[in-house]
């Protein structure tokens, strides 16, 4: 029933056709995962924005480290697979989720994100980092205070409220990137996390 | 971060309390699949419902045998999964996302069609099932003549429209019925069908 | 400016025409109500389908019989003509609503609650009826223990609460095999109950 | 189960107490229906707002009388019932619809333009009429040439053009007002039409 | 990029051209305002119904004279802006956003609310005048008592609350008729209260 | 009736307090606007995300200078200004369509645009990009061959197609960035492009 399709619709780009510093960041990244993950295959038609990406991704998914509270890795992807499931976006619910499962060390819990992250089963804390996400994910011209001094009340600091804005917006983008270029996830992340290991 | 629920909202009622017909089904079933669905153990509270509930199940989620042409299991599954993705039904999605990668021997497809039904990659038969179904599941109000024609041009006959109409109408039943019960997916689900046998 | 169409879609079958149990059945119902309403004509062309739709109307359309609190016919009806307006379904709206006319002995309600269930001037506890079932019918996947919380404060209790749930369900199917026959309601449904006898 | 209310949330003014030229024109309109339509005893709390809303009502609701092509009485009435079912407005869906059995001499028509004016049986004439209405109705911004070219199809002239829009404007007003005073409909109208003469 | 357009998808009448009580107040108009702003030259085509769009309007944008407690003619201007905005009115945000300049001596204001009416900074009282507009400009049939007390609780008496309801039904109006005409505003319009006089 | 609110709700960082690059980059745009954006004030909260910000801005916002087919610096901003007015991001539209106002050198495009992208007046090139970024703004899981296909008519390469899709992708972060931190325009973009030079 499925339909063949390339990875991207406007064709892709071997990382080593890149540019020596995003070769050797992609490089890094399948060394670390063993696979180059696709999104990087699809965005390497435009080295710069690639560039940016990348920046951008670096800058937003790493929890701080200067000793303040910060949102965990975990926290960080259960933002980004919210978002995405809400958007609808394949590539990113997959991709993620796989990042999500291993981080959260949860084999169950990305499946329910993204099937239904306005119900899913969530402690407090949680609850309030998706509440904030999907607003701003689905009707960011109606955030007012009121939401903010929900997620407040909930324990984040302005810092983390930032963060949860901030990665949910990044991916306002990637979903849409990945739309545009009709991006296929790669077999690996499929599997991904949901075996003990 | 994920919070643990019971299996329903409203408490489950085992098969071995329940009239002696629906015990033996149920235990066909879990013989079959090697566990009980939470389904069964969650409308087993109210039991001429589960019997209405699995009557309709198996009327629609079997081809017909009288050798006409008739949607196969791994379609029925597909229009299951579509349906579920468009009303974020996580229980739905998970187990059923499960049979369609037994039933279509494609570990990648569900995860694909529940994310986003509306872009999936999907040959034109199965793309022309999923539309009509995407019609009846969000917006069966406006459902035209137009709609229809659309299945007729990709070959589908009057009693596979039928069927492709009454399994979205039935699981616009039952993904409601998950979300009232607040309905877990049995962990057996998440892995069944991904990995090659 | 009306044009003619089939009582269905996929054309219709006489009751005479089924078997015996489901005959009897529909005969019982012409006895009572003096014709045969057009739904089960339509659904005839699958009896196994059509005996479940009538196992499952029949579980849960009348009130329990054990003694404890419950939905009278009226609030049940009620359930089916507020969902059957959100979802705009003729049929139902027409049938039904001819049915809470009768029921709640009140000829003006059923249409105010089919033209606005939101607004409908109710008291405390069908309020809190309509208000769950709209829910469920629209955005179920939103449903969250705060909507239940309002209902039990309106004093339904938890099989009070199943049942508004599971009639919004059913007819969420309903709506939709209604949309999918493009069923015609019978002529006599449009007057019933709206003269004083 | 329903909740008396008063007629307007906004208490009422009687017709004997308005200026002469409104009390006389609510009071030919009384002798002709039998009784005076709530929505002006409601908006006479406003005798220059209720003026001006007669005058457009006037300007609208009748046939031109220049010779040329025009909407008739049931056309007109039709764009109202079918705005009205998708407002959602109670007071004239059963106002209006009771007028449409009217004037198309048809019990049945109104009852279905509004519980689904999307896909209710209609020539092609009619269809074009609701669709247009329907655009302007609830996503007038997204109106272009496409939709007036479609009823033009139809065989609709520029003048039933605006006939069409400007009356689905005067809806769009009135079923705002009538959600703003909480309008009550007249307990004449449900029956109106309903039975042979 | 842009195509130049007529004024009005059914061309214009010079107020020239009108009966003498129209082309006197529209030459009242041009004088105040140095031209003929070009809603009234395409309402023209229908004299009866220019001269109840007059009426109408003049009866609800003119701040009380009886003393008691009234909306400005800025806040009348806010209610416009913001409901014109929500539904993406060229012509009303473009005229209407000018008046709302002079009337608030304020350069920025309406097209900040008119870009975003539901976040806009405002104080109390202008924050509950536009909540009340906003629900009965994009969902009236879900307006209830409770929308009403969050006005009152801002100081609004129940004439001021009318007002603001029905300036946003006529406007629900206005906006459609704009639409409709495929309305172009005026260039004077769009410098008109932006330089410090 | 407007309240006054700070720049940004998390604060801000003047660009002198930046690191070297960053405070040079903004000193530039402030040389060539005569002015400090204020996005630049609010992001400067984060460098590393700032500059990422801003690189990702320089490669899309920018005419290719290959010698190919490229969007146009207007062509650009017409695309910020439709998603941000489909977004009702004020920061964005008041911005941009300064920026399209001087770059289009056209006063009165930049506000019919952002108030109705979906109708406003443009010829079939700028139609189809507008198109284009609408279904990705606003609907992107729906992204299909078709939208793709009706740009491509309309004469769009596949490098113009991507920078549409990038660019709105780029704003529906650039939006959710002003929503969150509840940016407020600098005076200075309101008249700008509105008076003959």
């Amino acid at each position: 029933m499925s339909e063949q399709r390339p990875i991207s619709r406007f064709g892709v780009v071997e990382p080593g056709d890149l540019p020596a510093d995003l070769r050797e960041r992609i490089e890094t990244i399948e060394q670390k995962s063993g696979f180059v993950p696709n999104v990087f295959r699809a965005l390497a038609r435009r080295p710069a924005e690639l560039r940016a990406f990348m920046d951008y991704h670096d800058a937003l998914m790493t929890p701080a480290t200067d000793g303040g509270p910060t949102l965990s890795h975990a926290e960080r992807e259960l933002v980004v697979v919210a978002t995405s499931g809400a958007n609808h976006c394949t590539y990113c619910i997959v991709a993620h989720g796989a990042i999500l499962r291993v981080r959260g060390k949860d084999p169950e819990l990305a499946d329910q994100v993204s099937a239904n992250p306005w119900a899913v089963a969530l402690d407090e804390r949680a609850r309030a980092i998706v509440d904030l996400a999907l607003v701003i994910a689905t009707d960011s011209a109606a955030l007012g205070e009121a939401d903010l001094d929900a997620a407040r009340e909930a324990g984040l600091t302005e810092d983390e409220i930032w963060d949860v804005g901030a990665i949910t917006a990044l991916f306002a983008m990637s979903n849409r990137l990945a739309h545009l270029t009709e991006l296929r996830p790669n077999p690996e992340f499929f599997l991904m996390g949901r075996l003990p290991r």
